[in-house]
């Protein structure tokens, strides 16, 4: 497949695998890039800006495919240095940078200096269309579906993909809700010129997620996920385990403020509860509607190469066939 | 186009106007039947049993292309008597139905006996699958985007239509969202072998509504709907407007109970103010988020021949040449 994704990332597949917290580590990435798509390292994944540049150098060596950086710009008390992380990737070589969160604007001539492309992630057609006016490259467009944070507008991809795709001049890739070929054509149909995937790679063979954390993302239906944090403005779509419902069911009792919510969510628990020990109730992780269309986990080239086949399969066979 | 839902209703393009309260009026359905869609009646918008075959007759006079009936069982204190709609219109020669609501199960033997087509409308892979087994021919599966009753899963149709499709056997039509030659293309991908539209149809030149309404939905973008009835599990989504706005900020008051909420909603309201009278914020109208999409009002013809245009265009010169 060729689009303006392609040709601008250098990728043979117009897939990215989108920054996941924890899981976007230098193997993660390697294999993603490896099977002819655009891995992505999760900058804040790692401690210190000086780790950071090690796992970027550490990818290199698995890879020489081209892959990118993700930076995560959320609301926090206190920040972590972000300008430090991205100098950091940009002193190691990285030239594709996945930003999400609040906009990139204050990071872009940081970018523009040394030639960097940038993919914003947003969740709204005005996002995207600010991403576009300060000089990104192209636009992740991230819909209801979508894990972790899909905004408090609930539009779905369905209707967010051609509303954005009527607006934009930059090329757009489709996100979230995204994990087989027949929604890749169906995207590309959309307007997309791309896909970002997340949940989909954490039930590959080479994600660095325990394996019950994989097998439940084969069992589960596209119901198994819930919202948590829609009262605080901050929604985040998680698998829906029983923490998952007894933030949901704190957050109903009127009265409930985040405090009484925190040891529940608190800190590195869901990584290290339920991504390193496997114990998927005792922790909150993020996973999107997707995993009600995961029913195997692959390597990363047999599911990009799968993925690819059946939607170049769609097209020739089924729609060409619809439309006689 | 030809699928097997064209061949099964005998029309010309597999697109078919959802039952909708107030609107499926026999020229409504006529205009959509004569462009060579599916018009719909909506059975339960005539007062009585009698005045539906009425309407069905009226319906015959505008038009020789095939049309169906939409009857929608819902919970209810005092229930319409369903079977006699049903057998007014069998009595007038209808031999396609667009079930909602509950399971059409206590009406098969009616349908069946006649040799009727049933395409039942649901918002689960469950509810799909159960009606599959009674013997439907077709089930509308209908996305969280969908105006009026989407349920209460949350499962967008790009998830929702693949996780479908992955258990059907028989044949599947897209609902909700949908207003464009894009999302016909896309939907087709997704394993969908017609699409149903509601909210699109009612800003076309033919729909029996206040042009106020039309010029709104123009107006509107894709986040301009709301979610009543949430705490009621009676999930619908509407026009948002000042009542929506207000039942919404009723309902997350503790304490709450239907009957405070009740005169903001009350019998035909919505109908006589919004819908006839063209004010627009002193009633609740059903609106599906394809809002963001519509920029005309166009005739239905037109509306149906552009959007097939679109969709083979996209799916000759867009997808094909992606794949090269």
């Amino acid at each position: 497949m060729k689009t303006r994704i392609t040709e601008l990332l250098g990728i043979k597949h117009p897939i990215i695998q989108g920054g996941m917290m924890w899981v976007g580590t230098a193997e993660m990435a390697a294999a993603v890039s490896n099977a002819g798509g655009l891995g992505i390292i999760t900058a804040l994944t790692q401690p210190t800006p000086e780790r950071l540049k090690e796992e970027i150098e550490k990818c290199r060596t698995l890879t020489d495919k081209p892959f990118g950086v993700n930076i995560t710009v959320l609301p926090s008390i206190t920040p972590p240095p972000y300008a430090e992380y991205l100098q950091a990737a940009i002193d190691a070589g990285v030239r594709i940078f996945e930003t999400a969160g609040r906009s990139p604007e204050p990071f872009m001539p940081l970018f523009k200096a040394v030639g960097a492309k940038v993919i914003h992630k947003c969740t709204s057609v005005r996002h995207a269309l600010k991403a576009e006016s300060i000089g990104c490259d192209a636009v992740s467009v991230d819909g209801f579906e979508c894990a972790g944070h899909p905004g408090e507008d609930d539009v779905t991809n369905l209707v967010l993909l051609p509303a954005a795709f009527q607006k934009l001049k930059i090329p757009m890739v489709a996100s979230g809700g995204i994990g087989t070929g027949s929604q890749l054509a169906a995207c590309l149909a959309l307007g997309a010129e791309g896909i970002n995937m997340g949940t989909r790679f954490v039930a590959t063979k080479e994600a660095p997620v325990h394996q019950n954390m994989k097998d439940a993302m084969v069992a589960a239906n596209e119901t198994q996920t819930e919202l948590i944090f829609r009262t605080m403005n901050n929604t985040a779509r998680v698998f829906k385990n029983k923490i998952a419902e007894e933030v949901v069911a704190l957050e109903a009792k009127p009265g409930t403020e985040f405090k009484d919510i925190q040891p529940l969510v608190a800190g590195k628990r869901g990584k290290e509860r339920c991504i390193e020990a496997g114990d998927l109730d005792d922790g909150i992780w993020a996973a999107g509607m997707v995993v009600g269309l995961i029913n195997d986990v692959p390597s990363c080239e047999d599911l990009l190469n799968n993925m690819v086949k059946e939607a170049e399969d769609i097209i020739k066979n089924r729609l060409m066939g619809i439309i006689g």
